[in-house]
């Protein structure tokens, strides 16, 4: 990888701003995790695995700066670190496991000294980054599998390196048969309001050298009739008991399309983003954003002054429309509820 | 109306400046038909049916400036000044309708005086607005008996007055339920990547005080499973003699989206948006435009320089997606073949 979306380095967090790509490839540096929350808010960093991981340091990094005088008093304001992260953002459950990772160190180590329970802390955060760069290797490497030599994929918003601790998701199974030797070509919806795939995966392909086309989100159904897609792969922020799957607004209508159109839909994403508390994606909460995400594009109104504006930044893909949900540790398909149920398992 | 889109003042052509919507509201003048050509293709007025009137008022300015001593010489300039115009765009098929109809009221005055052939061709020019208000207002008659009170309707890009000489065929149909005094709201979609629902449909139905909500592209079919849009109607651009329909890119999508969730889909259009001279959409031509569309707004890069683009400006909706086809005649539904063959003949 070219770039590297996030890591801790002397007690540091380093993320690239992806508000400011893909015009300056620009790092900025976090001391204190209210700074880290700011930054997950205003998409600084977006992207499932990649919050759960900021979510991580972050709480490291607040863990540093807790001054107390007991036990109580710290694990007091390590639970108040933790709620301030889990109101980031509601969809991503990637960050509500990730909180709920960096809990179950400290609590493990509840007596041990209190400048080894932050020492705890910042290794796991360091290790969540750590697995996740492997986690989405090995996603990539089943999920190569299913993208045929010479295929053109559709993928929708970015799931790439920069949505995760790098290599990416639906990207890295992009990648990995890239890697494999296999001729790939990508089309990326452009992922209005925020224009992930404009912004980002294009950027990051480009980077890459992986053929990218960039469409609007619009024209993903005309390629598809036309029979220009063969196979669409897209990321996940949540994914229910029986495979529903939540992902960036945009995505159940190209499932739809890619139905209707009698072409494979994958969905490639880390276990940690599946939430079998949720027996559907009606139970998957969906955050709205601010309107100005639609009417405005780099300060400059695009719409009429006062306009109203709904601004769902997620929809939920029914199980019915995937093909497969490809992990780190294998392909699942057709019976969700029992297979995802198996998986976590293993 | 509280704008004109399209008319003809002292030998000029006057039109609102799309390009310029919603920050300013401009009318610019015309006074030759290579500016009028121009205007076409930068789309300082765009929309199937104005399209037809401008190519009419623009064949009228040309006339006028013809310097011809013979009629061949008058005939062989208005057919040169007819090329200019079929150039401009390639899908709509009114701008072609147009074009014809100016031509035979020139030949059936072949051998007049050339100021009376030019006069005939002006006041053709002015019917033919004329006319195009007539009927949108029977469109818009028609069509509101198809929008339940208290509908909301989604509509794809701009089919209002903006889009025609005034009142609009699918807007047509929203203001008429709107005027027989039932409550009506709209869902616009932003319409990438000229942003005809942000910037014109927004527009136009806040000044007539219709209430608009606006959304991306890619939320439609989540509103539309949430059960919040009752009824589509948008545009067209052609109409193939089997039903197929070409209009604004991503109306494809709308129409599965629709039949996938049970929302009747409706096409408004005049009946000189038929094309039955083709069997099927597939014959359509679809222009594809500049990659700037896409990568840049307000002249402002919103992707990475060099990227690979394609930008088709209209997509094909097949026949057996579409609810009905609301035309100043009727809404023809079922067999296409045979009930539009009917209403021409009417």
């Amino acid at each position: 990888m070219s770039f590297r979306t996030i890591e801790w380095r002397d007690n540091k967090v380093i993320m690239i701003d992806q508000t400011r790509l893909p015009r300056e490839e620009v790092y900025v540096e976090y001391t204190d995790f209210k700074s880290v929350a700011e930054a997950i808010r205003g998409m600084v960093v977006r992207g499932a695995p990649a919050i759960g991981v900021a979510a991580a340091m972050g709480i490291a990094l607040g863990a540093r700066d807790i001054i107390a005088d007991t036990q109580e008093s710290f694990f007091q304001q390590l639970s108040n670190i933790c709620d301030v992260m889990a109101k980031t953002r509601p969809t991503a459950v990637n960050l509500f496991w990730a909180i709920e990772r960096m809990k179950r160190v400290a609590e493990g180590y509840r007596d041990r000294d209190l400048n080894f329970i932050r020492e705890m802390l910042k290794a796991e955060a360091i290790r969540v980054e750590e697995e996740d760069q492997q986690i989405c290797r090995s996603i990539g490497r089943h999920g190569a599998a299913v993208i045929k030599e010479g295929a053109t994929v559709l993928t929708h918003c970015n799931a790439g390196g920069l949505a995760t601790a790098g290599y990416g998701t639906a990207l890295g199974v992009i990648r990995a048969a890239h890697e494999a030797g296999k001729n790939v070509k990508v089309f990326a919806d452009e992922t209005r309001p925020w224009l992930q795939g404009a912004r980002l995966t294009a950027w990051e392909l480009m980077k890459e050298g992986i053929p990218v086309t960039l469409i609007s989100d619009n024209m993903a159904g005309f390629f598809m009739k036309k029979g220009e897609i063969d196979c669409i792969v897209v990321g996940a922020d949540r994914i229910a008991a029986n495979g529903d799957t939540a992902n960036k607004i945009g995505t159940y209508s190209v499932a739809v399309l890619a139905k209707e159109n009698r072409i494979p839909f994958y969905v490639a994403a880390p276990i940690s983003t599946l939430d079998l508390t949720l027996a559907s994606g009606d139970d998957i909460p969906i955050e709205e954003r601010h309107s100005r995400e639609v009417t405005h594009l780099n300060g400059f109104p695009i719409a009429p002054e006062g306009v109203m504006v709904r601004n769902p930044a997620f929809d939920v893909t029914p199980a019915r429309y995937i093909t497969g949900i490809i992990t780190e540790k294998g392909v699942v398909r057709g019976d969700y509820e029992r297979e995802l149920k198996a998986l976590v398992g293993k």
